[in-house]
């Protein structure tokens, strides 16, 4: 058993990852559970404007963000549109922080991430880390925000339930096929991010992106290389993901493009 | 006189709901205020997203939170239409929290809520615990984040002003008036929460929900026990009241409704 | 050299202001930044809903809320449109707080507030204080976080890079030219703030404003001087700049002005 977070005293932060918005008493309610069960706990949100059920997103906004945060880190994710069916609710502890919430597939991207190692996973099934009543609708209060502030507490993983095996994985599908590329996120800026990284290329000054009428030529290194309004391609700061972006301006709203569009690449220029 | 919490070794915590939104810099000036008078608060956001001046929302929202703090919580409602009039200013302490607010009524559904005892209520007129110089159109800095920082630093209600009695209260109305009940809430899911909760339902599997052409027999469990698009009505997360959703989808932008319309309601099935 | 946050025994404080927005992991990823690097910091977030490369609007933001936070406070501002050009990142000590992010002029507008006095400015070019790789798109995680957790652990400014002078000031424009007065801010209420404050005004009685067939006779103390619906003017509580809004309505939106527009000002009545 590890020394808990008190004995290596270390002050627990516990980060929310919701697509319930902030317009009700939801998350209200998620941080009150914790504070009532772990007073000393740090309350970070991530983002409670995932689209309602978008998993994928949620998944890729975690993985954005969790590697920078201390390995003692516990990351709660409700996107969680089997609240009540049989799907499982999961806490994983990994070398880069411990996941906490339903079984769906919302950590897969930040599990298989480098370097991480997936250490033990357990379903949540032991009902004194829950609420005392538990709604058939609200697992977030009920059970995952429990189980995140029991684990701030320093409860060893093993006492929430049964060892998990075969999570639910998210599949990103081929990286280039028929020689295009798949857009997998859109950011708040516009800027689309691809399923391609720098790694998957072999020489920046190579590459062509067509969209439509326009051709993009190699990777730029920052948006201050190209005139306002211009395109460029280069790679950003999602853990090398390569993004297409306008110069303040918005590459979705003006090529129209979304997630799950795909793009025209080549590699001989 | 109750020991302060520094007395009782318990963290202040205070949770803010405004209708401020975050675009502008009125939330941060209340945090800013709050932590230069209490610098070892726990400040956490409920909502900021009420919809301007809509009393009966904020009232609502934390109605559905506030239960789930510690009873120590200070809860800090700024929703004030009526800022700068004649409308007091106050604070109410309970068994499960204090309230610091317009006396327009955003509190009076957790008062009012099971188990909540009304322990003294004062109106905010001491000067002392207000910054030394009070706009007339933002008391949410001036008045009530120093009104809650100094609570949480211990001082005592009393010192805050003289009692206050008759507090404003919402009504939210009959239950079931000719076989209807009212929208009371619509949360961003675009669930429909109804003023009936289940403890008003004798039989939920005699129960008929009316919506122009749809009709809802039974109350379920939970979403997955209808197919994805269906109707169905539930005992919700929120203290029990019915709700209405379209599994995965927008029950308010699809049956077109809204807070304040109704919806037929028949108990013989 | 000053003494240290810790050693003059004060909770570090970092605020934060960007236009990342919070649908991506971009802000939750500054966050883990700093705690990773000062794990007691207090983090309070004044606004990321800032519009994409509005600088203007991020510095008044700042400005409406900075002088309500101790003085110990570091405000870090992200908005950042030359980010990987050659625009300098700085820091800059002044006697209401520590100001970190691009020299763009977002800071221009508190610097110049009475009573703010800069005492110390530099670049933050210091590899040692920024992460081990720095993207050419994100310094608000690579070189700002950083900083900021830094300065909170009792880094002083000198030890980041050589003095900064000559920092860029965002120009407001003269105050009432050709009897006209600019919109400078329109906030979460439709309100619209003026370039003028109250202290640019003698008589209070004395001043009309006309927008169209719209005329506006001296200032109100508060929104329920007038009946709802009605338009008025009045110091608002944005640092005496006077306002001009819809008592519970929202004056941007009925008489569709917005920032930069300009509103006619006679003194003589």
């Amino acid at each position: 058993m590890m020394p808990s977070l008190v004995e290596r005293n270390l002050k627990p932060i516990i980060t929310l990852t919701t697509d319930f918005g902030r317009q009700d008493g939801y998350v209200g309610a998620m941080q009150g559970v914790i504070l009532s069960i772990c007073p000393t706990a740090s309350l970070v949100d991530i983002s409670h404007q995932i689209p309602p059920q978008d998993i994928r997103r949620a998944a890729f906004v975690l993985y954005q963000a969790f590697s920078y945060y201390p390995t003692h880190t516990i990351h709660c994710v409700v996107v969680d549109p089997g609240v009540g069916s049989n799907r499982r609710a999961i806490a994983v502890r990994t070398s880069h922080g411990i996941f906490v919430g339903p079984d769906n597939g919302v950590f897969s991207l930040a599990l298989a991430a480098e370097p991480v190692n997936v250490l033990e996973a357990v379903t949540l099934t032991n009902s004194d880390y829950q609420l005392p009543r538990v709604s058939a609708t609200f697992h977030g209060r009920d059970v995952f925000a429990p189980a995140a502030a029991h684990l701030a507490n320093g409860v060893p993983l093993s006492q929430f339930g049964p060892r998990a095996i075969n999570l639910v994985r998210l599949e990103l599908g081929p990286k280039i096929q028929n020689s295009e590329a798949q857009i997998i996120h859109v950011d708040h800026f516009g800027n689309l991010i691809l399923n391609l990284t720098r790694h998957d290329i072999a020489d920046p000054e190579q590459i062509t992106f067509t969209i439509g009428p326009h051709v993009i030529k190699s990777l730029q290194a920052t948006f201050a290389d190209v005139a306002e309004g211009q395109l460029l391609a280069y790679t950003g700061s999602s853990r090398d993901h390569i993004e297409i972006a306008i110069r303040n301006g918005n590459a979705a709203q003006s090529l129209r493009l979304q997630v799950g569009d795909v793009i025209k690449v080549s590699v001989d220029g």
